[in-house]
């Protein structure tokens, strides 16, 4: 059964201001739960039904810290979603500690002031999928571990590493370096045509503004993906997600790379 | 003002029934709104703050059945938004009738069972940004006027026609003229090496279930877009309007297709 403080507790986690506080985020779903506990992330309480529970390997069960099982009423409660999954945890939250030396292996993607949940969720599964490790975002971005951004990620938060850092200070870094530094912007070349790099930095903007003033002297290489529509009006952007995907699949593709 | 009789009738065009007898849509935003105005759509009845009225030009106001100052608090009310914008309109449906003749001349997307509205705004979107005229969707995808769907399109269905049809009929139609039929699945030739056509049909399928098995035998062109993750758990799969973005942003560079 889930003690009403237990229950408050765990809605609480639904404020980032909590989350950093508690250094605890929640996940909700059967095949995410499964998918923490299979990479040995640290679990610190799950909520589940008997029935999900019995269904888990014991080797699975044996790192968390606390199972409590639950019924659907009480999983409906402490949910962040109408209808409810059989399976929550609440898990602990990374140490992540950005590495500069990364920075020099190969693609990093900087995010600049990304607000919308489904957005910074999104473009974490097209970076999980394409291979790229390493996302920093604005400290205005949306948190990471906001439920939104989990549910959109779909795991996906698991291979990939999210600092929240001072973007000028990363690309001044880059600049010392002389890694590139993509921007995509109206007037830049064609990604289909622009020779990209197998290393630097993929710099996306917001999801109105675009990027920031303060960013765009740190821009080293323009690019833009090509609209094929004869009729501006109306068809101004592509949504950031979308444009991200399409963008890393192109830095994939003309660099041929692997794993 | 907008009376409790009007008022209630925009609110029962949430209800895809409700649109379906009336033959209506509602759009919401000052510059979706702006952007119909200007594309000269049929618009049956504008609502906005007296603010947004004053500063369309006339021109465009005289083509609108019934204009309606509103109040904050009146657009809030008919609005499915929490912060209301400054204008929506009523749309009446145009009567789209598919063409075969134009199967024949390019690319069409065909949709099977896309059930999430952002999903299919977004992939309409997408076609509206590489230039794809044509989506077909099978009966139990999404309505493309569900408010939802009209969000995340941020316009785009004004350049875009969006029919509702059996999806086998269409790939039958297909087959019997020799147009390949473009499907993403695990098996499939990495989209970045495979010769892709500038005609054909890409159909992508359900989010959680991907392609229909009775759609499955008129795939003629089995295609996947590269996973470059070192860990397949978690990565299952992109989502499909990323992944649909990505597709067609390959068959664009690849063709280098133009207007």
């Amino acid at each position: 059964m889930v003690s009403k403080n237990k229950a408050n507790y765990i809605i609480s986690l639904q404020k980032k201001k909590v989350r950093d506080e508690e250094r605890l985020f929640v996940i909700e779903g059967d095949k995410l739960v499964k998918e923490f506990l299979l990479a040995r992330a640290p679990v610190k309480t799950l909520i589940a039904k008997p029935e999900f529970l019995n269904s888990l390997p014991l080797f699975l069960k044996q790192g968390v810290a606390e199972i409590i099982p639950a019924s659907y009423d009480e999983l409906k409660r402490i949910s962040t979603l109408k209808t409810p999954h059989n399976a929550l945890a609440v898990i602990v939250i990374p140490e992540n500690i950005p590495d500069p030396a990364e920075l020099k292996k190969g693609l990093t993607v900087a995010l600049d002031c990304i607000q919308d949940p489904g957005n910074l969720g999104t473009i974490i599964r097209a970076a999980a999928w394409f291979g790229l490790k390493n996302i920093y975002c604005s400290h205005d971005c949306v948190d990471e571990y906001n439920p939104k951004v989990i549910q959109a990620s779909m795991g996906a938060i698991l291979h990939v590493n999210v600092f929240y850092t001072e973007l000028n200070e990363l690309l001044r870094k880059a600049a010392e370096i002389n890694l590139p530094v993509f921007g995509t912007m109206l007037e830049g070349e064609s990604i289909y045509t622009y020779k990209l790099a197998s290393k630097g930095i993929i710099l996306l903007g917001n999801e109105s503004q675009g990027i920031s003033n303060g960013l765009l002297p740190f821009i080293t290489d323009k690019i833009v993906i090509p609209r094929l529509t004869d009729d501006s009006s109306g068809i101004d952007s592509l949504n950031v997600s979308m444009a991200a995907s399409v963008i890393f699949s192109e830095f994939t593709r003309s660099k041929g790379r692997q794993l």
